[in-house]
């Protein structure tokens, strides 16, 4: 596309006829506004909050040119729906979890989080310079999107159990809230994975209907109640070591920006990534600190749980990989950037952070 | 400043003219060009590769409008001066550590990282969200600057030594390449500190002059060599746990821009801030691998050093407070943070690493 193609009369602006008096005035930054929906509710003020920076940068970047109408999950489609909206051209772009297409294509995992993947200072280091962002962007053309860096929550929880886990066969038979590839591998030792959406989990948990539940980490669980139903919390989340939001566009409209709208839309998109995950650092202590306070007892999985779940995670990696050569593609870039990056992180970064979390300041 | 004041009638745009046929073409975006004097030498592509990310963003972003001119540490001022010529408007703005001016108030090392202080996770979150930037601002607002994020190494090593250090005693008297406030806490336990500048550390340490040095991580440090004349390679460096870069900016200059170019400069600064971390963490993995193989001996500082590093750091923070408020409340603010942010990440961040170091995957 050529820029003439964008160059748009907008007529006499308020500002420009006042000052300058030209007897007409070419924008040479064109209006255009986009609707974007999100795959969240607006009560999300984390994952919500990261759309509204992105829009918020957008704007204030172009001197309010271009805009992208906001739209929360159910707006306009479901939440679960946002990579259709986007590809069809419901919608110009869209902010979600990659990881919630997993049906469509378990490649799509990789946009988010795998089981046993990088922390999000990897997973976001393979993604801007690992060469992930161009496997994922390649395998997302199929799809008529494009995509671009826009947030990340850190390591997850491991979710909330309403009794104590301690061995491999306590998860016989567990009913637990976990969806896509992590239910899969939570199937192999016997879990009985559920599928709720997030309004829905607090009145099963209660009920018995299931016995756990994965949500994301402490502010955000704290706020659908489950410590109220169900008293362990357990660590890590081994499936969601440092999962990336990513905004999605629709490829033809991708292509009709000119190119320094897409450059301010990446940027944003790098700045809500930045803010979503200080908004996290921000808010989590204090929610962890008052569930202790009301009664939540904390664990991590235990070793033989944690290397059970690597054993069966590792058996669907290589099942997948097996039928799908996109995903080994994919996977074999992950590992190998996650791999030679854990070498490095566990000297000084692992060291220090041992160190600090035995001796706190203040 | 009113929006008028800096729209410029800059004569008829030839794509404009091309399509438009309008008599005269009021440009909404000011041609504004600046130079941005840094402290890093060109070869450093990690620490001037932000650099050259943040100029080539902000001319792509406003398309080729508003464009930053670079300038390695020397061209313009020294490496060390950037504060002082972005101060007194030699240059518009810089690109530099705050803690290089320790040296005209304590108060500026908290602008990159002090010791025993935030990992790079938490020292973002407390400058984006923990009110870091506004605590720096209005410090920095005495010296006619104002700061946004720019860049970030993640955690240090602790440096190059001849020999091993194995007690507090190894200490006394060693001849160390550190400075500022680092170099005070050394001080305290016997070590002589010494300034060197980058390229003058190589000889010193080959000859004997000195007997260790500290740098940055394996990246950096291998390009100067050091592992050929010093055996020993120590971790965490306690005093850079997640030393950020700022961009800094002439208070003057930054009023004068449009608001748009200045959420753009910010974006861009927030955009080199996660392609420096990136940078690092692809590339420290494989230097790392090279030095180990080249004979390089890790070892972590012992425990009884760490602590009583640590000991002398508490002393020193006490004896700075109770004579610089400036500096108590910028500690105060900082240490809330910190402790409260390594009480969660110590849970599933910590947990999930630890796991993901001792079980490497790919």
């Amino acid at each position: 596309m050529k820029r003439r193609d964008f160059l748009k009369v907008t007529g006499i602006g308020a500002a420009g006829a006042a000052t300058l008096a030209a007897p007409a005035i070419a924008q040479s930054m064109p209006e255009i506004k986009w609707r974007l929906t999100a795959s969240w509710p607006k009560s999300l003020d984390t994952l919500w909050g990261g759309v509204e920076v992105m829009a918020k940068q957008v704007a204030e970047a172009t001197d309010n040119k271009f805009q992208l109408q906001t739209f929360a999950g159910g707006e306009i489609v479901p939440g679960l729906q946002v990579l259709d909206a986007v590809q069809n051209g419901t919608v110009e772009m869209g902010h979600t979890a990659s990881y919630y297409y997993f049906g469509k294509d378990p490649t799509f995992a990789f946009g988010t989080a795998v089981p046993f993947g990088p922390n999000q200072r990897l997973n976001q280091a393979w993604y801007m310079q690992g060469g992930g962002r161009e496997l994922l962007n390649e395998f997302y053309k199929s799809y008529n999107v494009t995509s671009f860096l826009a947030g990340n929550t850190g390591c997850q929880m491991g979710g909330w159990f309403r009794k104590e886990i301690n061995t491999v066969d306590d998860l016989k038979g567990l009913k637990m809230r976990i969806g896509g590839f992590a239910g899969r591998v939570m199937q192999k030792l016997g879990v009985v994975p559920q599928q709720l959406a997030g309004g829905d989990i607090y009145p099963a948990l209660e009920k018995g209907t299931i016995d756990a539940a994965e949500w994301v980490g402490p502010y955000d669980d704290e706020k659908l109640g489950f410590n109220k139903v169900a008293p362990h919390y357990y660590y890590p989340g081994w499936w969601e070591g440092g999962p990336m939001l990513l905004g999605i566009v629709n490829l033809d409209k991708w292509n009709s920006l000119p190119k320094y709208y897409q450059t301010v839309l990446e940027l944003a998109g790098q700045s809500a990534n930045s803010w979503m995950m200080a908004k996290y650092d921000q808010l989590n202590p204090p929610s962890l600190k008052k569930l202790l306070a009301g009664g939540t007892k904390l664990h991590s999985f235990s070793p033989p749980i944690m290397q059970a779940c690597l054993k069966a995670t590792k058996e669907i990696y290589a099942e997948t990989s097996a039928t799908n050569p996109n995903f080994k593609k994919v996977l074999d870039s992950l590992n190998g950037f996650t791999s030679n990056g854990y070498q490095w992180f566990q000297v000084a970064e692992l060291g220090y952070d041992s160190f600090m979390a035995r001796n706190p300041q203040g």
